[in-house]
């Protein structure tokens, strides 16, 4: 990972070039589901976390935990658990819009090379509880900070990253035999996209469009 | 912001210059709470926002929802909020501790020229229920993406970002007088940055170190 500039007292002034690349790895990021099969170097997921763990946390509390889902068996665990997920949502449309879901792909567990399981260490003494008295959820927030870190910082490299939520979390936490303290809050595929695409593939299979109601700015 | 590139069929290749300065992005991003009284032109809050309107989210639901808090009513409802939340916080820390804690500043509520309130609009039909029927948690993670995507642009720009989480999101929630459905994830201060720093206050006033336990990767 790059170190800090030699002149470490000074912050960076960010170029106009790199504003505008920067916005093009916003725009080009995507969750990708469809990966080819070739490896990713394991020194480039290093990498990665390394990275990740520059992300914000509150008070400090660098509560994100990684774990590698690498053998068949564990990878068979939480492939049993997505199908049951997935069944389970599908019923719960009606009609074309079931039929849109069924046509879905929405995970790349079958190819996906890497897969990493993120957690939130729920009783860390990190950061001594700071900061989360009254939201006690941004820890796990932090959490999810550092999984968007790693996502953009792939993307970088030409890596693609597809977070899996349709997944029943208790039970990957006890198939993953992890601390008993550890919530899951991101399951993701990572490797070498096999399409590129700077439009969310739920916008091109028509299931949800961009809304403007995001973007409106209320005022008090 | 910067439009999609002509040849939009091809996906950027970014370059190691460009992971260089993105790995500077994250090591100062900061989280700042001394700013400058300087007002930040309403067009670059309108930027920002636009770019986080690029953020990944559950089903394409998009559903953060952005208020500004400005009015000297508002502002004071949110100041008593913290000062409040931050006694009783102060309260459960003895001795040194409570001492290091009444020392550290852990908001700029007081200068902040710039003042958002991030919701997460949990009611949204805005990608349909996809992706969350087992983890409906996602919805709020997906508000937390654009919080972080807004805070890695602001700092491209020279402006600092602050999250106070100090604050009882309900009254919060009550005192902005928001729609019902909306649930407070996030409380920003944002505008010119008094110092700058590439370590974290907390580190810097010895409130929590840098740990190693994030850093590890195990394997299943």
């Amino acid at each position: 990972m790059a170190p800090l500039r030699e002149n470490s007292e000074t912050p960076p002034l960010f170029t106009e070039l790199f504003r505008d690349e920067l916005t093009q790895l916003l725009r080009w990021r995507r969750d990708v589901r469809r990966f080819k099969p070739d490896p990713v170097p394991a020194e480039m997921i290093e990498e990665l976390l390394d990275l990740a763990c520059l992300a914000p946390s509150v008070g400090n509390s660098q509560p994100w935990r990684f774990v590698a889902v690498e053998s068949a068996k564990a990878r068979a665990a939480i492939r049993a658990n997505f199908e049951a997920a997935n069944a389970q949502a599908l019923d719960g449309y009606q009609g074309e819009q079931a039929e849109l879901y069924a046509g879905l792909k929405l995970s790349g567990l079958d190819m996906a090379p890497v897969q990493l399981a993120v957690f939130c260490d729920e009783q860390t003494l990190q950061g001594h509880g700071l900061g989360r008295q009254t939201m006690p959820e941004t820890l796990r927030y932090s959490a999810i900070l550092a999984v968007h870190t790693l996502w953009l910082t792939a993307r970088t490299c030409g890596i693609g990253v597809g977070w899996v939520s349709i997944l029943d979390p208790v039970q990957a936490t006890k198939d993953l035999a992890v601390a008993e303290d550890w919530s899951l809050v991101a399951y993701l595929c990572i490797g070498w996209p096999e399409e590129e695409h700077h439009d969310p593939e739920l916008i091109r299979h028509g299931w949800q469009d961009r809304s403007a109601d995001c973007r409106k700015l209320e005022k008090r």
